[in-house]
């Protein structure tokens, strides 16, 4: 009995009008699950607990983020495919443009052109004895890798996240010596990216080009590469990752997940879910646990669009859960949520996400997969950091502890 | 969105002729807030853990009992409105009637006459190079505190708490020689109590006028000072507390919340809990989070009396839910109880109490505010060291925890 986790980022959700996109949505698939499974609703992290993707999945893969969590900079690092040391400090980075001391576009237009070779400039730099790599990402997005000795994620974003503030001074956020230092080689490279960048030919080529410039590095979220205890080694099973979200990539290449890469998945509403289901499907022969992660729904609950998340579910449902029924054998389904985003806050929440497990499961009275309906399901409220376990038991893989 | 938390003390129960209380009572307001927010069922300090009112309000703002509390003495002194320091000892204390050796009235007849001298005959004393600082409560109530170098709470009680008993020795209930110390401390000032007390003018006069002489201090429930981040930094809002019984104010004193006081507010089943919603309302205005306690239900139980329960349960329903209920504004209202105390055993019991939470939330079809009703909410079973993070979040105050 093999297991597929299917997480619908940001999929759970508040009353708009009396109702949840779950429930207003028509989704006869997943109303399958839930009718013919065990439901329940779920904490990802703990109850009250609002948590971000990275930290809610390390919870559902089982590893408690209290304990391994200092940051996204390494997963964001590791989903773009870098290769990071223990000890590293990762941080993700926007190239942003300043005007006059200000942050006039925190991402200098959304335009990448050129972005590769300035990249390139501040790779390879060394600041007080430490290696500095930086790698271009997607669009406006580049990580940041401090290589060296006594370093620290400890410390504060330069990244103002409002438009037209100054760019902030990093700050060390303890009395570790090793973070004063982080701190002030951040500070450093952010000077250094404004000497750099400012003057560069690409970026008078892009003014002339009616482009703003990319004349500053803005970072936020460092965080340190720790050791995770891999996934394959920890439970025994061979698990595989499909999605398309850099942070949840990296989260998953941290555990030592094999990543299956799927054309035309984009981590947007426009993502071709379909053909992640099928990747879904065909990995399930060579693999005991795939994990498959659609992040549209959390994509049109940060836009605050009701109808937009109601339609991504019905074309979750018709594209991914129906195809995987149809072709299901031997495999346990989970369907759940990695936390809730409410249309009405349009930022991740607390409140607990459904869940449903069709396998050898105690079934219940539950008949539809929504936030409401599961709570009264057999599984009754349940932390997330205890669902691989929960899972390695339904498939009769759990260790006996005890005699 | 501002939180208003009632605590009614003691009010969840068992059956009694196959109802409790709750079920018994006739209180639309209760039911109310049942019907339209969501419900379910809450172990204030954990499932099985028979809790005190004060580790139960402890946790019930999110200070883990197990962390925080080493006996209620240092809370009683608070709430009657003492300073402690750090690494004082507090013990409550009660003026007690001491003949042939037994105690035979604990609470010397409850008559207060002259126990405020009495009390300044005590305050004031050097003990083994240790402060003695005494002081008269409400009724034949005192604390005592100690103040000084290496001191202990681990010490057990004088006070036999059973009737003609001999009082008893206080003794180190570890092998740290701090505990020997305060044992030592506690009993050389048990001997003073009935050498200064018993000769003393005032209990001449006592007896003369027929009534008990106050002619020793018991004492009991030592604890020390210790620091207890504030409420208003910890959850970055303001808190307020209206509650009339010394212990919880004592606790809430300890996070640093502001009491409010309330004339007639007696904490028993007669007291003016009509003033004390409007002093709730009232508050609401110039505070995120006001907690309103009412004492009457816990008393009627441990008088055993359910109809005076039952009684209490409805004048709570109309003096405090339906003007609270009435003047609802932008406030996040949450029912419950701090533990049960069943009218059959008269004692605090461990299990859960009914919890609803009216506000933006994910309602059920739970339609009355009882024990059992409240079972089958969408809240499911909570911890109660859980709740203020997920208030916290259902007013969208909470703090992200990863990205």
């Amino acid at each position: 009995m093999k297991i597929l986790l299917i997480i619908c980022d940001g999929m759970g959700d508040r009353l708009i009008d009396g109702k949840t996109p779950l429930e207003a949505a028509r989704k006869p698939n997943m109303d399958f699950i839930a009718k013919n499974g065990i439901t329940g609703i779920m904490d990802s992290v703990g109850p009250g607990v609002r948590p971000g993707s990275d930290t809610a999945h390390l919870s559902l893969f089982g590893y408690n983020p209290f304990d391994f969590y200092t940051g996204r900079g390494p997963f964001e690092a590791l989903g773009a495919g870098l290769s990071l040391r223990k000890g590293d400090v990762a941080l993700r980075c926007n190239f942003a443009t300043l005007q006059n001391g200000k942050v006039i576009d925190r991402r200098a237009g959304r335009d990448e052109f050129g972005l590769e070779e300035l990249a390139n400039e501040l790779d390879g730099m060394e600041i007080s004895g430490t290696e500095i790599i930086f790698k271009k990402c997607s669009g406006h997005r580049a990580v940041l890798i401090l290589r060296g000795e006594n370093l620290s994620a400890n410390v504060s974003d330069t990244d103002p996240e409002i438009k037209n503030a100054k760019p902030l001074i990093s700050k060390p956020l303890d009395r570790n010596p090793d973070s004063t230092k982080t701190a002030e080689i951040i500070n450093k490279f952010t000077q250094k990216s404004i000497e750099i960048l400012g003057d560069h030919p690409i970026n008078k080529e892009r003014t002339k080009m009616g482009k703003l410039p990319a004349n500053i590095i803005l970072v936020r979220g460092a965080g340190i590469q720790t050791h995770l205890p891999p996934f394959n080694h920890r439970y025994k099973i061979k698990g595989a990752c499909i999605s398309a979200t850099t942070l949840i990539r990296g989260v998953c290449r941290a555990i030592g997940m094999d990543i299956i890469g799927v054309e035309g998945a984009t981590g947007h509403v426009d993502s071709n879910i379909g053909g992640k289901a099928n990747a879904a499907i065909n990995a399930l022969k060579s693999y005991d646990f795939v994990f498959l992660h659609i992040k549209g729904t959390d994509e049109a609950s940060h836009d605050g669009n009701f109808d937009l998340k109601k339609a991504m579910i019905e074309r979750i449902d018709g594209e991914v859960i129906k195809p995987i029924l149809e072709n299901r054998k031997d495999v346990t389904i989970v369907l759940t949520s990695d936390h809730s985003t409410p249309i009405s806050i349009r930022q991740h929440s607390a409140d607990p996400v459904p869940i449903a497990i069709l396998g050898d499961v105690r079934t219940d009275s539950v008949e539809r997969f929504t936030e409401r309906e599961c709570a009264m399901g057999g599984l009754n409220r349940i932390c997330g950091i205890h669902l691989m376990g929960i899972l390695l038991d339904l498939t009769n893989r759990a260790e006996l502890f005890g005699a």
